[in-house]
């Protein structure tokens, strides 16, 4: 198998002798490859080997990617604003965003009922996944049976996975977390990703995370545990399950740590206003390979990546900023969460030095 | 104004020389009184005050108990089981409970629709209030609107007060939770007890509650802090407040030193399994004010009440004492919670040492 | 045994007819009593029974104290000021209290070279036994041995008792802190004040304290948890234990609910600058036991007490107050203490209340 | 500047057309580079810079290598074995180590007086020294002035820097970290590693190190806050400093990523017992730059490094594994360090995989 840049470019079977793609033009490759020349060669053993990873790499299509956690437009009256919700998610994935987290913590989906919640999943996901990008969305809830409701919807919707937390008013045992997942992977058809987020739920253990890796659905896992350790074990674990299961970051200030230690992803704040920095990030490590250009794009990102997790409303800031320096109106958000001060708006643009960096993007 | 253990006994206004029961008979009074002949004797200088001070007394004849945050009884399938419900309610009752903490954390609150919880209110609600025990109801939801909807239903049942926490999935600021109550005060005629728990929610300041204590239908406080020092800034914050204001220890351990330090009643999970010994500690306590005997009575429950609220399930092991022990047929736990295991089960009974204890109950 | 607020006023063995002081007059009783007339009458079966009473008693008379942490008044080169301790504690014994903390971690023994310590000892110890005072010697020192070395010069001086803390650069297992203890009751004569302080060393666990209350010169326990539940712990092992034990408040704001549930005594910061309130705290509720009264009293130590255990620099807090409000000249602090800013020095003052609450003060 | 894996080959200014070493032959280098043959070619505008950098590289060549923390071989009377000290020393030195820690916490310094200190620094420095390694030596005491003796004392048997940390005892004030460290950079002409260890001692922020940077005797930083992010502010903070300053992974377990981030070496426990491995770590990630082989090699240290780090008696596991299973004949602990159970023994064994893991070593 030959790999460029631009992903595959042909396939020989030494034993079989069978060639994929065998009349490809190597000089039509390089050309389309804009001046990246490098190429990867894969030997397999059989074709069966190959057609085994093409599976897998599927699966890395679908989730190695910067997803944002996209805040949700809202009208005055807290109603949907799916205009600017559509032209956001639009200019994402003009700047090379390849994947959009609806609905999640950002996305205020606990302020939402369950009608409305899937309102907003039959409108934004198949409007998304039209553009080709991939599609996560968030539909954890207190009642495990509620949860399933959101992913037996998101699934209909054409929705690539589910982030869903363990109950998180209750503070579930190891094995309650485990008894979680299994009825949400037995009870829904949609793919999982864990979610690790000791701040709000019960940490989930590198022992419970094993077990949860051999739910046929649950296929990745967004760790928020905000030290790198925890991740390192899921990534270390991962790489021992039977079926290929993959990390994604989920701690805006960890990223560069995250994809050096093999996270193939990142559930984003950031990329909701820097979606090119974040884009050209994800794939100087996961692309390129090239970690010394990654970290130099993490230094850049470091003021805003910071602030997105330590100011404690990062939904409003990501707002304010959107509506403010960015230029879409958000609008509000509902309770309960309410307005932060002039104060704290003018500290989080200073913070993040937003207006410098926001000339990264594309407008 | 002349009081024993029994209550008022009669009322003198020495100014307008008016009086209240003023043929009452000394020797009955001291009959009914089993033996405890002390009186206090309160000076009012007009009968205006006097009557202030009765709809004071109003206040802590609704929440000056033990309010045992009552298990809910399900079957195999999860449905509820009024039966057993009513027949632990009676009981608590008759071993001297005041009041009943009905659908709180241990009633699993959590794990119910919005209809499940409205049906058991309207059942329940009314069964206990015709006993003559106040009722609080936990009305916590993560979207205000449904918190808001649940006490609207309370109220019409006949609750006295509804239990209610910030949001627990998002931490609010102090301002959003002021926003959070102002709102729930204004679009609700239940009155409020707010719910302290920074395990569960963002933490409650003192300055906070200086504001919350402005709200009129905030009445009461269950602090869970787990410090008594929070407990205790609580207590001599309600003290300024312009209108009367109590806290009710929200942790089992903490009990002797909440009351001792001006708590006036208690949300307990003890008093499911121990309520005529947690109704003696209250008397002790409240009523005798004898604080050597309210530390004789604790340093019995101490190894309840340390199991309560340390051992992470304490629903479950409720539950299993209450079925195995005491003889109320509980069931099963709804998701989240799911059975502990038979070491916790043999753990929790000795750790309690409840066998014992149990033999203070009225059965 | 016949007792009022000055101690024992005589005794009479009902089985054996002797009496002691059996020719007292009450009425000079009464009049020495000034103006407190109640007295106290405990029956002993035997003179045996009376006389170990009077052991424990002495046990009492040692250390059921206020013990001040006492600052200690420096030069500006870093030399001792004597004359301004002496006065220091003079004026502390004037104002009612019974007992004093030398060098402790407000008196910045771990400033000291061990020569030094031994020469504030050998001056200071004397001096304040000499007014019938109890003292306790501030002697740890992350090597055991050092901390032998200042409690065989504590004892040589007089003291009553070794304050010491387990190994604070090592976290020491609880095997390691029974060790650490053994090693000081085997190596010295000196009685010991375990000292659990988890903010420092590592936590000592109610398992571990009945084995320390095994050794014969443990006596009594400072606990600086900041969490009552723990100094609760103690307490109650502690009344399990074969000989007497008893336990001392080490948290200033948590001192009304320890005396309530048991503590006999408190070392405290707060007794520096308000050493007439609080030997009338104590007073209340050890000599009085009139809770209400000591609650009363601790209401108005309250912003005291706080400020005292919050603020992250007490000493310098003290020095500062002591110098300027009350008028001891104390002077600097050695390394690596620093002054406090003018800002912080307002602010301890404001915030403690102290012009106002000085005024209970005897000058 | 031409450099390849051997270090500098040579050098030519083109502004002033000098050369270095211009007569080399390239065919030798590549020889000697045993395969290796990338160069790195850097341009410098003027001799000048060049010699800078040549400073620069003399600061790395110092201090960019895994220290292993030594622990300190004793008899069973507690006296220093240094036979078996320089053993395990030569030992570690022959498998790659190019510097050593000595005395640091797993080196027992707090049990040792001023006086032992200063013995086991002025035989085991110069043994260390002639061998050509760095030495760090741990200085670290609650009073600053005692560490400054050590520091004096170690300047003068020829170590490298001292490890110093904040006063642990006392939590000092961010404006007292930095008196702390101008004190010692005023008071020893020895260079000082700056040691956060927020467990310990207060935590250093970001704004206090910038100004630590600034102390010309501050070369280094040691990082134990066992998160990655502080380790990052640190070193991109060092980036922005006048001053060459570089920061060393204080963490086993964080190790990779810390090395990723841009640390330059190790204080590590480990490498007591795997210097090979930790060697070629070390190797993979600066001298070859080559991150997939760091991550390979990180992953075999992964049950070691955890171990280190999380189990709770890291100086009485490292000596174990070191005379039972390498060969090193350790002895005992001094107080306060205890031995520890057979059970525990066993267990670290287990968990860090050493016997496995061992075979990497040179014997």
């Amino acid at each position: 198998e030959l790999r460029n840049i631009n992903g595959e470019q042909g396939a020989y079977f030494t034993k079989t002798k069978e060639a994929l793609q065998s009349d490809a033009l190597l000089k039509t490759m390089i050309e389309e490859a804009n001046g990246d020349n490098q190429f990867e060669l894969i030997y397999h053993s059989t074709p069966e080997n190959y057609l085994k990873r093409k599976g897998e790499k599927k699966m890395l299509e679908k989730f190695a990617h910067v997803f944002p956690a996209m805040v949700t437009p809202m009208n005055e009256d807290g109603s949907f604003n799916y205009e600017v919700a559509k032209k956001h998610a639009d200019w994402m994935m003009d700047n090379g965003i390849g994947g959009i987290g609806v609905l999640m913590a950002a996305g205020e989906y606990q302020s939402m009922s369950l009608e409305e919640h899937m309102e907003y999943v039959n409108i934004m996901v198949p409007y998304i996944k039209k553009r080709g990008a991939s599609v996560i969305v968030g539909c954890s809830r207190e009642r495990v049976e509620d949860a399933c409701a959101l992913m037996n919807n998101a699934y209909k919707a054409g929705a690539d996975a589910a982030m869903v937390l363990p109950s998180f008013y209750y503070n579930q045992s190891q094995e309650e977390i485990i008894d979680h997942y299994t009825y949400l992977n037995d009870n829904s058809d949609l793919d999982i990703m864990v979610y690790n987020n000791p701040n709000v739920t019960s940490g989930i253990t590198r022992e419970t995370m094993k077990e949860l890796y051999k739910l046929p659905h649950v296929k990745i896992v967004k760790d928020a545990s905000m030290v790198i350790d925890v991740m390192t074990d899921f990534i270390f674990e991962a790489e021992e399950a039977e079926e290929e299961k993959n990390v994604l970051c989920g701690c805006d200030y960890l990223l560069y740590q995250a994809y050096a230690t093999g996270a193939v992803g990142w559930i984003s704040m950031t990329a909701n206003i820097l979606p090119k920095l974040s884009a050209d990030f994800h794939n100087a490590m996961i692309v390129e390979k090239d970690y010394q250009k990654g970290l130099e794009i993490y230094k850049k990102l470091y003021p805003v990546v910071n602030m997105t997790e330590r100011y404690p409303a990062p939904t409003q800031a990501v707002k304010h900023i959107l509506s403010e320096v960015i230029g879409f109106d958000e609008g509000i958000c509902r309770r309960p969460r309410r307005e932060i001060s002039d104060e704290d708006k003018a500290m989080v643009v200073e913070w993040s030095q937003i207006r410098e960096l926001a000339k990264t993007n594309k407008m």
